[in-house]
């Protein structure tokens, strides 16, 4: 086994290659079993089940329970946002916005609309209880809302938008109406409110288009 | 004690006053600790010791904690509609929309912007688990929604919004922008996020204003 690893170091740099299968083994089967039953619900032994690993394995790569909540919160948004690319990088018109939240309510009804956001369910678990856990996520939005923020810029330093539109308020009303929808969808078992909500912030930006 | 209260009955209509101010205290001191320890991280115990009851008499009132659940929901429904009244009971212009959705940033900016929305907290981490909690939550959102659709179809009725208008649509966006919002204010410590959700979607409604 390598040397323990310390908290705040990169972690995943530092591991022989076998190190770094396990140490994802790990935060895959933690990612899966609390998009399920919440970081709450989910104990060392049932990841330790799931992983196929043992509990001091687990704390060798994390340190605590804790520190393997925070590699999920980024691992579930690096997985999150490499899944919507290259849509979230072209985010620069009206009818991009649109087919980009039409994918994620595609996303939804295909799976009966069970489990909400896996970065919105963590973040109403977490944000008061935990810390770290809070200023992870706000990275983790950040991360969310920068490309819809820099595709509405890009419109408008281009003429298309016009300049009274605060690109970044605008941008961060679709990444709520995006959480609230689909918390709204997980509830009713329907990706409409999802729909409503993104298509009424989408239209409101198109009022914004320079005609 | 009187005679167990099964399941399914009218509860508090069959129970003594003094009965009924016993499962009060129950129900409020189960809410408090759901709101800030969600419903997983609230044990029986727990609320025993809060509301200086024995766990019998828990099961007498409730038959066991997902029966609790259910009357924390509907409690938490209850008592934030009421808190609301009477500007939810006047939805019916732009100004009274903008006032109603100030007064709920108020009250985050008031609490440091912690806690989030009571009824979205306990949403997002039942909806998938307790199908009986599910149920309730989706009449808590129809409860809360409907009163912002009927004073949309009130303005539109006496002609003040273009018949192009999904009163429906705009109602359910409005509240998906509510929770969401409420949702990056949490993590984010500042109610920002959430008055650019609302006023996005408020602005929507107004650009179907009959000028």
């Amino acid at each position: 086994m390598s040397a323990p690893v310390k908290a705040g170091e990169s972690k995943s740099q530092r591991l022989t290659k076998g190190g770094r299968k396990t140490r994802e083994r790990i935060i895959e089967a933690a990612a899966e079993l609390m998009f399920h039953h919440g970081a709450g619900g989910t104990s060392i032994p049932d990841i330790q089940a799931a992983a196929g690993v043992s509990a001091s394995q687990i704390y060798h790569y994390f340190g605590d329970k804790q520190g393997l909540v925070l590699a999920v919160i980024d691992h579930q948004t690096d997985t999150r946002l490499a899944q919507q690319r290259p849509l979230l990088d072209s985010l620069d018109s009206i009818e991009a916005l649109r087919e980009w939240c039409d994918s994620a309510g595609n996303r939804q009804d295909a799976r009966g609309c069970e489990g909400g956001c896996e970065i919105g369910s963590l973040a109403s678990e977490l944000a008061d209880s935990d810390q770290s856990a809070r200023t992870s996520l706000i990275s983790a939005f950040d991360r969310w809302e920068d490309p819809i923020r820099s595709g509405l810029a890009r419109m408008q330093a281009r003429g298309e938008l016009s300049e009274r539109a605060d690109t970044a308020a605008l941008a961060t009303a679709l990444l709520a109406a995006i959480q609230g929808g689909m918390l709204l969808s997980q509830v009713r078992r329907s990706s409409t409110a999802y729909r409503q909500a993104v298509s009424a912030v989408i239209d409101h930006i198109e009022s914004y288009l320079v005609r």
